[in-house]
């Protein structure tokens, strides 16, 4: 590695530690009254924002949080593991001293994926070839002995629909790549996801019996990723699986070989009766307006191949970091501060819902949502508003800057956090760096030992700091 | 994972390629002649830049560049891999088309590890416990019965003065800790450089007989990191190790216990007669200067512990695949753009001093020289110049942008590419995210699959635009 010549960009906080300016000391400044002018409180806010960011650095609590949280397992929805999670999150927040913790109720549906899946490509000239498969989450099972099926291989929804009667009674492979040219990788996941959604409903309209999906990854390994899928009640459910990258190349490389290549496929997943679960709340309670609410929040059910380590245990971890953040630096906020660690955002996104429709949001107002459910990688900034409120939090931009990250921008929110919109709610989003993220989402790489306790810990702290400063000053 | 509402940055580059503007109509815009200004020439390379990056993410060259050389196993300098590495390096190079590739002999220094080490700490209250350890690189072995002896743990070197006669006949355990608190790693990692490279010195200075450091790492886990350290010729040279962190705070934690507790060293690394070895270079000729030279460079050789893939087989893939980019993109360079991979980086940098003292040197101009060695990770920005040189290449900034980084600035530079300096070559370097490189660094964690992909690209395409643009304007 290279000399360490280039400045830091923790130098300038240091230098602030090192004048043996304690924590008191700027608070101390913070208190000063009198009707401050933007750039003032700006400029006040930042050494307390540096503050924040080395004592995360140093304890790495949400790296602390997020251990506890995977170490129940996989937490999909209505699941046995999910419902120690939710004990299991109240009882941190009761430990850190949070504020009102408690649970709310969110009805969620209830999958099962069964026993292992198994699929393997049978080809007279090939022979036969296991191949890595897991059911996506809804899908029905497939008969007792499987199912068995030439195959129709398409990159898109009108290749199938332009095969017409060569899809009857085969199993539909749908192997469109994702696209990497884009820097940003979210901008390649909304085609993985439609043909994902959508390819058993596309198979069954085509005579299909069965729908294989190439996963929705960047990555070129062994690992099927998961996620949701919907049927047509208009037409015959087909069992729906997805293909690791590689048994998706090495199927159609197969295919190309031997057009007669034949699938097996066999899976006993299945739907369950609903489960009510919870959200899990916690706060530090406003002192002036405690009904006024910056909400952080993430997810805490997860799918089931890994243990929901970047989604979203990491989300969770970082809106738990966060309160502990401001509330060991001794702050007390004007407005309530509250971490929710929504139930089902994977599966339907019951808990979101609920939590918006709840009796006790009569009596708040909730200002500001910021979810952090993109994984728990390096934040690059976070997105706030829209062209028209978004004027309204440029000016904390260098606060987050003083914390490592580059940008705050309009845009951002999340699916927990969505049914707020409708009770005019600002809404907001961490934006971690995506390049990694799809590597591990919805596949049994989601673990722990992926996540970087630095990098995870630099999106609390920015959660911590906007959330204070929101709390503080309002909108 | 949340709905994907965040505009995302590769939009503004999509546009671009659906337009139906391919390359030849970019580059045919590029060929306007006449006295471009600043702003003209700089949004004049943006859609350039941004079909660069598309291309990049998709094809993905430099990691097949990187499983190619890290395929070879670890290359400390000196060793068999090196020399592979070397001589697959230049059938690359050949391969890629690159013009006038070739070796350049650099005399290295050549260590051996030997068999692995072993360290044990054996107390009375908690018996004999093994500890992870590796030799620092240029340490003696030990005794053939190794050595056996009380311990004294320090902090600092002051601390150890201070001890006084407490220290001697003991080994010397080096415990201070890698400060988290900064949010640039490299910030933290001075420290223990000094505390790894001296801790010899300083425990035979103090009576010692063997010195142990804790690894200067971020991560708390089971890997020790190795790295350089010197002696004294004036002291007598003791064995010095490392320790993973784990295993250091074991050994603190038991020293607390059990001040008596004794650790038992066994190591068998020695230096060997210096060997002949190579930087190996490949470059694109210039069409109009081609003695003016922009440089981009890594270094091939690596510690033993890993396989050397981010420190800095990234780097050497991302100098390979910068010249693959625009040679693919067609682009025809007024100056010689070049690509070097430098030989001993980590145990002295005789490759970067004997490339710049070479009399091939003396018939060409380096003009800009920029380094990538802080790994293959997620790239903010690139540091070029210093203050008085810098504002000569403010202007490319947003091209950097235009491919996802975030800024260009002042500082930058490499351990191989320093020596040229005196040359009037202006230094610069790539600074990816440091996050998680001292995770990885020096230690048996460094290996393909801590690389992402596109992070490594992203580095490579930076580097590549930068190159182009500087070899058509100048500097």
């Amino acid at each position: 590695m290279m000399i360490p010549g280039i400045p830091g960009e923790g130098e300038a906080m240091n230098k602030i530690l090192n004048k043996g300016l304690g924590v008191a000391a700027i608070l101390c400044c913070l208190q000063i009254p009198g009707g401050c002018s933007a750039p003032e409180q700006r400029s006040s806010y930042e050494p307390l924002a540096r503050t924040i960011l080395a004592r995360g650095l140093t304890e790495q609590g949400a790296y602390r949080v997020l251990e506890q949280i995977t170490s129940v397992g996989p937490r999909l929805a209505g699941s046995p593991q999910a419902a120690a999670a939710v004990d299991l999150a109240a009882g941190i927040m009761r430990d850190l001293g949070f504020d009102d913790v408690h649970l709310e109720p969110a009805q969620v549906e209830h999958w099962l994926r069964g026993e292992p899946e198994q699929a393997r490509l049978v080809s007279t000239k090939a022979g036969t070839i296991p191949l890595d498969v897991c059911a996506l989450g809804g899908s029905i099972g497939t008969p007792a002995d499987g199912v068995s099926a030439e195959i129709l291989e398409v990159k898109s929804f009108d290749e199938l629909r332009r095969a017409g009667e060569k899809a009857r009674g085969r199993v539909i492979f749908f192997n469109r790549a994702w696209d990497q040219s884009k820097l940003e990788t979210f901008a390649g996941y909304g085609p993985m996801v439609q043909q994902r959604d959508l390819c058993a409903i596309e198979a069954a309209r085509a005579g299909g019996v069965a729908a294989v999906a190439r996963s929705a990854t960047t990555s070129l390994d062994d690992y099927p990723h998961t996620g949701l899928m919907h049927y047509d009640p208009a037409l015959p459910p087909v069992p729906a699986a997805a293909l690791s990258t590689k048994s998706a190349d090495r199927l159609s490389e197969t295919l190309a070989e031997d057009p007669s290549t034949r699938l097996y496929l066999w899976m006993n997943c299945r739907g369950e009766a609903p489960v009510t679960s919870y959200n899990v709340v916690g706060e530090i309670r406003g002192g002036e307006l405690p009904s006024e609410i910056i909400l952080l929040g993430g997810h805490l059910d997860s799918w089931d191949l890994g243990a929901g380590a970047h989604d979203d245990g990491a989300g969770c971890s970082q809106a738990v970091e966060a309160l502990r953040l401001i509330r060991a630096m001794g702050l007390k906020p004007k407005r309530t501060i509250r971490a929710v660690l929504f139930m089902d955002e994977e599966f339907g996104g019951a808990g979101g819902r609920d939590y918006a429709r709840s009796d006790r949001r009569k009596s708040e107002k909730h200002l500001v949502a910021i979810e952090s459910d993109r994984g728990g990688f390096r934040p690059l900034g976070i997105g706030i508003g829209n062209q028209s409120t978004f004027p309204k939090f440029q000016k904390w931009e260098p606060l987050l800057q003083a914390v490592g990250l580059f940008w705050l921008r309009p845009g951002g929110g999340g699916v927990d956090i969505a049914p707020l919109a409708a009770q005019g709610t600002v809404m907001g989003g961490l934006v971690p760096d995506s390049q990694r993220y799809f590597d591990f989402h919805h596949s049994a790489r989601d673990v722990l030992s992926a996540v970087n306790p630095r990098e995870l810990e630099i999106g609390a702290v920015a959660m911590a700091v906007l959330a204070y400063v929101l709390a503080k000053e309002g909108i």
